[in-house]
């Protein structure tokens, strides 16, 4: 997994939703793998001062509209999730704890679920219900979202992406090169065909 | 000039520069105008309640990058300017002065001044002797900059971007489609090709 692409994300960001359903072709492409790493977006946001994209005057309505446009282009389905901003520190520890060969398919699971399906992950039933679809065992996982070690784990990933200089959602590392944003993933894909500039 | 894209752009960003090197060819590719409509960001950011991107932490740094990787990726010249963020104002009210049929040069004229050759746009001086260099009367371009009705035009012109939704810079409208960022240009290239979806 050394030459992994490391994909950082954030449930509560739909452009995380949008690269989440882009990311796995580019890796294939350049035959790499990926590292799956939710984190939480509002630790980044008190440490760099900053809050969510919708709340910030002038820019939240021109957000909405780019983020479902850009979901049109790339034919991916789309839809606000019931409650947005929503609390997604269940889902992130559910991936840490469910391990890397269950990641995919729960993550996509997750987004898929808010932002496709329009369901409530800010609901802690509604995200059980999710990870029993997706074969995690229901008690089991409620479980483990009260577990310290695993709260523990989620805390600890999130300052290292800090740490790594993460400092949105979603956001790439291929090496120690760093892209931020969905909108990066074109210039993150010319980098690995060509090995950067 | 019905169909003209409207450019906004504060000469203090350099994402603003790296966007004025790249809207000639794409808007002559789809046979546009472009309106030339520089700004003052910092009265965006008042109203937003946010500031300049270097200003952020921990997105400082990765911008800074962002902004390098980007201009080498176009082939585009780059160099910090002297003083960054410059006071953009008296470049800005020349080019509104100078008028529409100038303000391309122009334009190029101030960009390549801080981010190409490295002079300093905060002082006068450096602005009257770049005006000059473009064609400009420099006695006449001192005179302007402190006319109460060129100071006025600059002042309504960054209401009226705000008013029509300019939350950022650059920020481009295509009809009322917006596009905010050099990011978008490629969306915006898509967009005229398309017309729309």
């Amino acid at each position: 997994m050394a030459n992994a692409i490391q994909f950082y994300f954030e449930f509560s960001s739909p452009y995380g939703y949008l690269a989440s359903e882009r990311i796995e072709a580019i890796a294939a492409r350049h035959g790499r793998e990926i590292l799956w790493k939710p984190f939480l977006l509002g630790i980044v946001f008190k440490q760099a001062g900053t809050g969510p994209l919708l709340d910030v005057p002038l820019k939240g309505d021109y957000s909405k509209r780019d983020i479902e446009r850009t979901a049109r282009l790339h034919d991916i389905p789309y839809h606000w999730p019931p409650r947005f901003p929503f609390l997604s520190v269940n889902a992130a520890r559910l991936v840490y704890w469910a391990g890397p060969g269950m990641a995919p398919a729960l993550t996509h699971a997750f987004y898929r679920a808010a932002y496709a399906q329009g369901r409530d992950l800010h609901q802690t039933a509604v995200v059980l219900d999710v990870a029993d679809e997706a074969g995690l065992d229901r008690e089991a996982s409620a479980q483990a979202i009260k577990d310290p070690g695993v709260k523990a784990r989620l805390a600890e990933e999130t300052q290292a992406a800090i740490d790594l200089g993460v400092c949105g959602a979603p956001f790439f590392l291929v090496g120690d090169e760093p892209f931020w944003g969905h909108d990066r993933l074109e210039m993150l894909d010319r980098w690995l065909e060509t090995g950067g500039w």
